[in-house]
């Protein structure tokens, strides 16, 4: 696997009303999209800036997997998602180097990437996303 | 204040021994510098993908910011830096936005560059630090 770059940083709010006008006002950020995943339960935002994003996560079920993780840890970051050429490839060349893997093939996630979670007792500490677009 | 990019993830490892070995096997990366930043109590190593960096921060001393981390929350994602023209003048504005500053002014960090902290009670719980070589 070769890392292109960081795709986004997922990071867990409680609102993205509330959190979405720091990011414009102070840092400069301006959202280009607001989309909402139901498989992933969260309704997301998105900033650009150099070629990484960030995706804020606000949680719409307290069961879903961002809703859980605000309560157990409060808001912030809450993973790192590289860019690889070919997801599954990917995860299989992490899969072949010890990495436990909470995905074994890739599935769609936001903005119509294929996306893939390697587990973050295997990653120090780290919920790590790859995605790309194969 | 325009952020203009990721500087870089700081990210908590209880060992760069232990943590190294994985960036650069499994996603690829290579590791480029490592550096004590003595006044942190931190042990860093970097590595640059896209226009972003990934510190690795190792605790030099239990009592020092990342060992304190680690002991309440276990390694993980620590703080993320964006890149500004001029770091007092981005402190400035932020206090200005009403935003709460761990750093009135900057100070010297990792790489020479100045440094300066929001407060993560400002910034949606993640901890946010402003840097750039003015």
């Amino acid at each position: 696997m070769k890392a292109t770059h960081i795709e986004h940083i997922g990071i867990a709010v409680k609102s993205l009303d509330e959190a979405i006008p720091y990011y414009e006002k102070v840092l400069g950020l301006k959202c280009y999209a607001i989309e909402e995943v139901e498989e992933q339960k969260v309704k997301t935002a998105f900033f650009k800036l150099g070629d990484t994003k960030i995706e804020l996560l606000e949680s719409t079920d307290p069961e879903g997997p961002i809703g859980k993780f605000i309560e157990k840890k409060g808001p912030g970051m809450h993973h790192l998602a590289f860019a690889v050429d070919n997801v599954d490839q990917a995860l299989a060349d992490a899969e072949e180097n010890g990495v436990k893997l909470i995905d074994k093939k890739h599935r769609k996630g936001a903005e119509g990437l294929n996306i893939g979670f390697l587990h973050p007792k295997s990653t120090f500490g780290v919920l790590t996303e790859l995605c790309g677009e194969e």
